[in-house]
């Protein structure tokens, strides 16, 4: 059974998963290549029988265009009871939680950047129906939705798809955003990341793309290159709140930023997640949600184990220009 | 010029270092692999005008047995004047700093474990030499001795060798390492590190191989397969205070522990980074020097990106297991 425990010292949470050691490494292999086989895809139609039962899809007629099923060898489960445990030094909770995979569409072989912008739209509004269900769920307190692209990304399966994960805390990475701009509207009042897009579109160089809705940037402190984010540009902490509207602006600005990267870096393996705020938590002052989508270029080393800074050679200023120059 | 610049947000500073973009990508490619070429390797005796100035070298006699150059890409520069600026959300301070590569034998194709251990001695010796030498210039604030072994761990060239980046800053896992364990000595008057040994050597279970004055574990909450952990047993917050016997205790564990590792794992790639109190910094009773050793496995993915969690498929109760009977 996984369980989530606690460095002794820093305010980190590991979750120790042993059933994920048993995935399949034939697929581990064959993940990321273009010649990988749909006929034994758990992800196309026709296999719907090799995912656990379907926790929602998107129809029109008998196909699908969206499917989100549980993930068979899940880092976190709903089934287990939420329990916590003290001994000495180390802290334990249960594996409670829930990780889901979206599967973005039926074709196999294609990118979410690919797809046409009314399917990415479909895609996300799949991830807040999902977020929206989880937060129904008392015991988990935060969504994590994230998606590994390419096998250097350590995507095990090709077909497009991204994941779910809700987990019964607030994570570091979250924590500390939600801490540091909480802090900053107590002195400011204002959002740092209504700041941060102000003091961008002002200053223009590391802007990618400026939607109406929606911007595009490398951002100042980019951990490594081609690093970008997408931000709404009104004020709003959560992505659950987001209208249909909203959706489809910020789908069609991620649409835009993937086929950038697509064709300006040959379709490189990338990583990209969400930050909103934390499940149920109405709409805050200080906090602004976001997406980051990042390249897989060189692997993370003892430098950056060791110190949590990161050693950047592409100036974000330098990305943004490329980026914002490659026609799509 | 590198420079280093604050997240706006959170508290992680990265740095940007355009010029080492330059660095030869078909180093790149042949680091790591058994057949590269000693003759065109600046780490091997003969080629010692391949690489910049020496900063320190042990001898016997003419040849040198550890030789410390500058790095040739440097991520952080000495010669470069500190200097801080500030913009609206956006910091930067100047890429001032050391960056100073270890070459740890004269043979090439030897890893750091396979060496004799009077050779891992003098490794950690001259480790110390040059973070002592890196104090006296009073802009740097932190030493991180890191190494990585193996192309999968990001090293570009085979010949065994680690690095030593001083900082103007105090790294955001440094920081949070001090910080916590200030909070526990606030509170309970004791070493939070102290405490783990004692726990950990009463449970048995994480515990990988116990010397004299050097104790190695498998973290409680390990963030990936196979992290290991050593520790002196006596308190003491900075390497720089090792004394001769100490040193050569910690380099008897350490590779004790890197065999280990070697052939459980049959020499995987890996990095390991040294934890220590900020340069200058007096005995402190609250902070105590580890080094950790991680073997390089799984890519970061985009829920570790986003969460600062970590899913570890790997117990450290089975990975402690498996190196305390692993025969070396």
């Amino acid at each position: 059974m996984p369980e989530l425990r606690k460095d002794p010292v820093v305010d980190r949470w590991v979750i120790i998963a042993p059933e994920r050691a048993d995935r399949p490494q034939a697929w581990l292999r064959r993940g990321g290549e273009d010649g990988d086989d749909a006929a034994g895809c758990p992800f196309c139609p026709g296999n719907e029988a090799m995912t656990p039962p379907e926790l929602y899809a998107l129809r029109d007629g008998p196909a699908w265009s969206v499917r989100v099923v549980p993930n068979r060898y899940p880092a976190l489960r709903t089934e287990i009871q939420l329990s916590r445990e003290g001994r000495g030094s180390f802290d334990r909770m249960s594996g409670t939680g829930a990780h889901e995979v979206i599967i973005e569409t039926p074709q196999h072989g294609v990118s979410l950047g690919q797809l046409p912008a009314k399917q990415v739209s479909a895609v996300l509004s799949a991830w807040q129906v999902r977020m929206r269900d989880l937060a129904r769920d008392e015991r988990l307190r935060c969504a994590l939705l994230f998606k590994n692209e390419g096998l250097a990304a350590g995507a095990t399966l090709s077909h497009a798809h991204s994941q779910l994960m809700a987990l019964p805390l607030v994570p570091a990475e979250l924590t500390e955003e939600m801490s540091a701009a909480r802090d900053h509207f107590g002195r400011k009042e204002r959002c740092i990341y209504c700041d941060v897009i102000a003091q961008e579109l002002l200053e223009k160089e590391r802007v990618i793309h400026e939607g109406e809705r929606f911007v595009s940037l490398a951002p100042f402190a980019s951990r490594s290159p081609f690093e970008t984010l997408i931000l709404p540009r009104a004020h709003q902490s959560g992505f659950e709140q987001a209208d249909a509207l909203e959706l489809a602006a910020c789908a069609e600005e991620l649409r835009t930023l993937l086929r950038k990267i697509e064709v300006a870096l040959e379709r490189p393996a990338l990583t990209l997640f969400l930050h909103t705020a934390p499940l149920r938590e109405a709409e805050l002052p200080w906090y602004h949600w976001h997406l980051t989508v990042k390249p897989t270029v060189a692997g993370v080393g003892g430098f950056e184990w060791g110190s949590g800074c990161f050693i950047n050679p592409t100036p974000p200023e330098e990305a943004a220009r490329f980026l914002r120059q490659t026609e799509v």
